[in-house]
């Protein structure tokens, strides 16, 4: 198998020689041409390692046997209409993508929770406030979408004794979780959700649900009042003006947005200085490409071996 | 038992007719007299739930058998140079106080970790910063004092990834934790710290510990650069010129600082608006009253029954 790597060039972890690099410790002696860089046969490419890879290039690999997305989320490569519509795709899943994940839920869950934004303004207004502060246990955190990170994440917020909920297209049960599936599973989600974690892969199911009519669902008796959203899937996910116009008018009480539509977050966005927005660079999970190299070489050796392939992508449920 | 409330009055969930009406539902129909407020015969009294009590009030009650500490450090009441030497001294420890302060905890670590601040004013200032998250594998976060808070946060960070390590002043062994013991662990303790968690009790041979020497032996060679220091215990415990200068010479990286030597912190502290420091008042577990009362009454009725107390403090260490 000759693996093609057709990385869109990026800076950091994502350049392509620094992809090359890691997967040439991974399969060593083997034949890694760079698209757009190197010259190779198209007809003797059979497996290609794509992050946002040139639109239309797969299409021209007669040989092509499997698509290695380099990432949780495959909506940048199903988003191409001249994907072969054939090959397997196989997505990222790894404890460490996992892990970072759950960090940051937890970490921004924690900051609402505690009152991280109030308190941070008290401290520079000089205010020691009287204290109030209620437990895990009083706080209702909801999880829509039940894949792998939120799974992960869950367990750690059941141990530190939040109230637990999630919601999934299909039925899923987990330990200490009440779970809600569906349609008809949405609304009493919502409605005993004080703190929403989206979790969702982008799909044209999915695109759009963080809107106005999915806030006003969502738990007003709560003790933060107004109820919070915390956004780790994929900008396409949230509405960003229904985000903002709910932030103004109470329906939401803050929103934590790590994924935007447009990325970098365009400087004329409100959101970077909405008071009740917490913005970072989509760095929820940085992708380490050790981990990642390590999984996809894996992997491809299974592959030659005659083994199944994991974490293959279901096109008609798009992830 | 006649049990006197001996309460020092202050906001919210501390006042004396609120911690009256609690201990009344655990022991419905019997005298609960409240010091300074209500009159009672001394020699009458053979219990006492005491939150720093009017020095010298201890010392009136002939028959006292047994005070139970409102809060799970018992420093303000050892200060008290006429408390009477022997009568059991019994502190809080209850699973909300706990999980309270292991809440704090991995919050604030994980703030530290992700690196918060920067991206808080990185959010300020527009700036979409890139990504170049490290992982908690790559953190090591040390708890000094082993107590039960300890123990549960450690067990909460392991989970999350982290490198855990502990130092106590006699040995434990911990799941998942690397553990240094008395002072000849302490160097190696702090030399492989990167993150400091101090959870110890207040007494003569702590006062002061988190001080310019202590702060110089941390690690200098971990992902934040300088180390972080986090106290959670009682502001006793640190020195504050020493966590002043150290920030301003970068021997320390920040400081997140939850209780303070006086307190409410004076307005005119330069820790307020430190650009280093994360300051909260005195909140990192706020006591339920209803878990303690319940706690108290539950230890009260055994120690009626003839059971042995819990808990007792041991005055020699001093907690």
């Amino acid at each position: 198998v000759t693996l093609l790597l057709a990385i869109q060039p990026s800076g950091g972890n994502w350049s392509p020689p620094a992809w090359h690099e890691r997967f040439s410790a991974r399969l060593p002696g083997r034949a890694l041409p760079i698209a757009d860089v190197d010259v190779f046969d198209p007809a003797a490419i059979t497996a290609v390692a794509a992050w946002k890879p040139p639109p239309g290039l797969l299409a021209t690999l007669p040989n092509l046997r499997v698509i290695f997305n380099l990432g949780a989320g495959v909506d940048a490569l199903l988003a191409d209409p001249t994907l072969p519509q054939h090959v397997p795709i196989v997505r990222v899943v790894t404890a460490d993508l996992t892990r970072r994940m759950t960090e940051y839920i937890v970490w921004q869950v924690l900051d609402q929770h505690r009152r991280g934004p109030m308190l941070r303004a008290a401290q520079a207004r000089g205010d020691w406030l009287a204290k109030d502060q209620w437990a895990a246990h009083d706080m209702r955190v909801g999880l829509m979408g039940l894949g792998e990170i939120a799974q992960d994440a869950a367990a750690v917020l059941v141990r530190l004794g939040f109230q637990v909920s999630g919601w999934s297209r299909t039925p899923r049960r987990l330990d200490g979780v009440t779970t809600y599936a569906g349609a008809d599973g949405l609304a009493p989600f919502l409605a005993t959700t004080d703190i929403l974690v989206a979790a969702l892969p982008l799909t044209p199911q999915t695109r759009g649900v963080l809107n106005r009519r999915l806030f006003e669902g969502l738990a007003r008796d709560g003790k933060l009042g107004a109820p919070v959203v915390i956004n780790v899937g994929r900008g396409g996910l949230h509405v960003e003006a229904d985000v903002l116009a709910c932030l103004d008018e109470g329906i939401l009480g803050a929103a934590v947005l790590d994924v935007f539509e447009v990325e970098p977050l365009p400087a004329a966005s409100p959101l970077w200085r909405h008071p009740r927005v917490t913005l970072t660079p989509h760095n929820a999970a940085d992708s380490d490409p050790d981990a990642i190299s390590g999984y996809v070489a894996g992997q491809l050796l299974a592959f030659e071996a005659g083994q199944p392939l994991v974490n293959v992508v279901d096109r008609r449920r798009g992830y």
